[in-house]
């Protein structure tokens, strides 16, 4: 289907063929939902030996008794868990509760109101704090933002990361941008892993930019491949040790979409001094993490190899989600210009970029007959998404067949959309 | 031992048997611990059934599938968990994570820094803002003060709770007070029970002090009663229905005392609009709580009368601790003013109060004996006892051998000391 070149008469023919396949489709009453970025029961199901795990055995094998209070750090194996999955060594991680956006909410908390590095240190001690972000992104890294008032300011996304010339450019101008938010493998929603020249370049940042500047790393997807052999995203903890910046980034990890969604371990990981100012700030937040959780999860993935084989697994059950969605964009949209999306390789997402000013159209249609779709302009900061454009396409929880159902119905939407705005226009 | 009326001499002679008794004391090398008010492994090992306990169903009887993301107010039988340990309807109650510490440091920030009821309602719009505190009081709760810079104001605690004639005086008289720590039954550190008039004065509070004030309600201790028919709290959820001051009182407990502490389930139960105020901003931090360990909570109290059931066995287990406690003070010091307590029926303290001036060296003179009590001060905001006398003594984690033992060296401190003391006054 291609638009460009067609006469208003075959337009008009299009959108009416168009149409009645829709009034075909809204009369099957479907209920179909495309928004969540979560796991399906099915890939939950796959770690359900975690209660009942410990077998009454609740002292850890570095002899801590996890059923009372303290350890602000978590135990030293959730630790190295979480080492093991964000590359860096244990005693730069802090193994927290279930959830990383807390984690994240804490950090950029202490960092703007009570100081990193020191009550002096505080971003709200500035005039004016901007936030680098990445967009398309993910609403709830913008939304912590908008909670603490901090500004957010956009960078376009690439198929390598964020544009980086930009982002240099940026900090070079303006001294208040205090930090930037980055998902730098299958990044939510392009599915984009930053190149090595990026992640490089981001490692260097911290020579730009002030002391204040840190980078929140939410390596969410850093296990989350779906090909046997994925890219390899380069090593931020040693670029920044190398280059000297090791307090420039902060990153964080969660097993919520490795075992149970939500009912998992968090891990910070960060230099020594990061590190040490978070838990200065956390000690007066908790006594400490659920620890029993902590070995439970540590228990679960104690055999070697088990983690990778795990995540084969839930691989195993997404790919064919994946691979609909990606079939069914291709079939409608290869050889025209009525979108474009990114063939992602692991994590939860497939972005969708519709010509300008469709998206909210297509997302309402969709609505329409049955199928609900992430609110268009969510990815933006604001939710406002100035080309109107983007839709973020999460297959992981429908089955295959209803996957399979809602997207034949997106790509309807997709093109009545865009007919009827080429004959607007035409 | 008496004092008052000895001579210098019987002083002297008096100092150089205990000195000696001290000396022989020493020797032993001692190593015990009165500071930690945690539970003893005897206790968290009654609720070791917990992991496990789901036997596979991690669905609801409200029909959650548990293991995946959302429900920020915890599931529908958590709550009602909550309810019952507060005395409160479900519908107001929010069932957390694993620390009614987070909770109560959440809803202070959101009250100092985010305002419950706005933005426009935070407490830091203020050019001043106080808290008041009443001594000896809980360090964790100064701290989450000292932590937001809200100034603390001390009010003293008396054999019914606060005084109340002073904390009505203060609030008239200063507008920019806004809340007040408050742990109503078993008080840290005195065990003392809130009587039923106080419970009604704080509910008209309210009435005094402006739109912002809340009380902090930490009843940690709800149910941990140490005798047969303990006295019972009044409800100050329904005094402040009645007296229309629903919002000025905000409740917390947790599991953390109950089941496996620090991998519990903590509350928060509030009236609807600070409920909806604490969501709003909650929901910046966090998707949900850990609602697989709530349903372990909820499966392992489900059988009617296991949850009273269940606290007997802690208080069969900490009763002769208390006895032992009670036994020593009374045998060195019930006959004479060289110290003073209350008999503390529930809870994890008994507070005690030495002569003016003692209390930091009594601390020391125990930790060169081998036995480590909590810091003196520590009950006392910015650490600071001005009388420097109250010592907090948490006998739950040594055995009761271990216990006799300490106490044993405790009173000979006490006992030194204050001869020393004397010596030196006459």
């Amino acid at each position: 289907m291609n638009l460009t070149n067609a006469s208003q008469e075959q337009l008009q023919n299009l959108e009416q063929t168009l149409a009645a396949e829709f009034s075909t489709i809204k009369a099957k009453n479907l209920s179909l939902d495309l928004t969540r970025g979560k796991p399906s029961a099915e890939q939950v199901s796959l770690s359900d030996s975690l209660d009942g795990i410990l077998k009454g055995n609740y002292t850890s094998k570095s002899g801590i008794d996890v059923r009372n209070y303290g350890g602000l750090e978590g135990i030293p194996e959730a630790r190295e868990l979480g080492a093991s999955i964000l590359g860096v060594p244990a005693s730069n991680v802090l193994a927290g509760g279930n959830s990383s956006l807390t984690l994240m909410h804490q950090v950029m908390t202490v960092a703007h109101i009570f100081g990193l590095n020191g009550p002096e240190s505080a971003w709200n001690k500035q005039s004016s704090v901007k936030f680098l972000c990445p967009v398309p992104g993910y609403d709830r890294h913008f939304s912590v933002c908008e909670h603490l008032g901090i500004e957010m300011v956009t960078v376009p996304m690439t198929s390598t990361g964020p544009d980086m010339d930009k982002v240099e450019e940026m900090l070079k101008a303006d001294s208040s941008i205090k930090g930037m938010w980055c998902v730098p493998k299958y990044s939510n929603p392009t599915g984009v892993i930053y190149s090595d020249e990026t992640v490089e370049r981001i490692a260097q940042l911290g020579k730009i930019a002030g002391d204040g500047f840190r980078v929140m790393w939410d390596n969410a997807y850093a296990i989350h491949d779906l090909t046997d052999n994925p890219v390899q995203l380069a090593n931020i903890f040693e670029a920044c040790a190398k280059a000297g910046t090791e307090d420039s980034v902060i990153q964080f990890a969660s097993t919520s979409k490795i075992t149970h969604a939500g009912s998992g371990v968090a891990f910070v990981a960060a230099s020594d001094a990061n590190l040490a100012g978070f838990k200065k700030s956390l000690g007066f937040i908790t006594i400490g993490p659920d620890k029993v959780n902590q070995l439970r999860h540590v228990n679960f993935f104690a055999e070697e190899g088990s983690l990778n084989a795990h995540m084969k697994k839930h691989a195993e059950i997404i790919k064919p989600r994946f691979a609909s969605v990606l079939k069914h964009l291709e079939e409608a949209f290869g050889d025209n210009d009525l979108g474009a999306w990114e063939s992602a390789e692991g994590g939860y997402f497939i972005s969708f970029d519709t010509r300008p000013g469709l998206a909210q159209e297509v997302v309402d249609m969709a609505d329409e007959a049955g199928v609900k779709l992430t609110p268009a302009g969510a990815t933006f900061p604001y939710g406002n998404d100035p080309q109107d454009s983007n839709i973020r396409i999460a297959p992981t929880v429908p089955t295959v067949e209803q996957v399979d159902e809602a997207m034949q119905v997106f790509v309807l939407c997709v093109k009545l959309a865009s007919v009827r705005q080429a004959l607007k226009n035409a």
